[in-house]
């Protein structure tokens, strides 16, 4: 099981979804690759692994990413064998990523992908969350907000709806999601009880 | 939503749905309609609602249930217009029915239902809690068992299963799918937030 969290910037997603590791330990950040440099207080395989354009070429050349885009003329992706790897170890891999990477990883991995898309409250609660971080012009304020708009465009290829209206109630709707998905048949060995025992 | 809660006679279902019915108040147990006779200390309309075979005969015939079944003998039915009264008042009806019945509701009501088979921990655990009764012959449980092996073969139908090892476990399952399928995208009315807005 994969657990893939899309939703706007603003939405309110990482606060959401650092509580939610808190309390489920077999939840682990997938940590995204990217040519972008690393910002003050960032470590590397951490925050992100920073590689540069070249390393990041050669990692497309090799199908290395599960998903991988350009935003704002940097390039960011998830490598296949990180994923692969969080499960292996008995880990569920818990991916935030765009909406044009969560495609890409639905089309990719399909039934093992939980999907859900975190909705703000409200447009007005979305920009003022934006507003409120104070450290973005107003003209990057209005692209977020476009984007935002863009990105939720597609929240109809997502199986839940998270709305972010309250961070505890959105934290206990994706506790229950694992939970209940955990209980899906198709993700079930077998009959737990067979009739020959 | 429809909650649908089928399993073998000794799963421990109605334990777990009572508790179930405590803490989600939403919940409303659906009452069958039978032409078995009431036993000591049952409620009409509470219990089941007890109706004679030409009663049954005439509800059958105006096609007033969503299902029903001979068990034994007698016949039992889930009636259409329980079940919606109970949806239009804002209630989550709760049917425990059999395998039969609940092949009928799910080929009627579909995607509005959500399914679960509640599995004893194991097939032993299932012999002792029907010998543990100590109110039936060697004869009955024999046939209880023989019939319990029959619903496993239609658990493969039902979306979710939940392995009846610890109540509390098992209701805290219950309470995450029926939260978690309260988030689909599917029965949410629409998007909460608009570009527009």
């Amino acid at each position: 099981m994969i657990l893939l969290i899309s939703g706007p910037s603003g939405a309110g997603k990482s606060t959401v979804y650092q509580e939610l590791m808190r309390r489920e330990p077999r939840l682990r950040f997938s940590v995204s690759t990217t040519t972008r440099p690393p910002r003050a207080g960032e470590t590397e395989g951490v925050d992100y692994h920073f590689v540069d354009e070249p390393a990041f070429d050669r990692l497309v050349a090799a199908d290395a990413f599960l998903e991988w885009a350009h935003v704002h003329d940097r390039r960011y992706g998830t490598r296949r064998d990180h994923v692969r790897q969080l499960e292996a170890a008995g880990h569920i891999p818990l991916l935030d990523i765009d909406v044009q990477g969560g495609q890409q990883v639905l089309a990719q991995l399909g039934g093992d992908v939980v999907s859900v898309f975190v909705w703000p409250p409200s447009w007005q609660a979305l920009e003022e969350r934006l507003r409120g971080r104070g450290t973005d012009t107003d003209e990057v304020i209005a692209t977020r907000l476009q984007n935002a708009r863009w990105e939720v465009g597609f929240a109809d290829r997502y199986t839940y709806w998270v709305i972010n209206d309250d961070v505890a109630a959105a934290v206990a709707r994706l506790q229950a999601i694992l939970l209940a998905e955990a209980c899906r048949r198709e993700r079930l060995p077998g009959p737990p009880v067979r009739a020959a025992e």
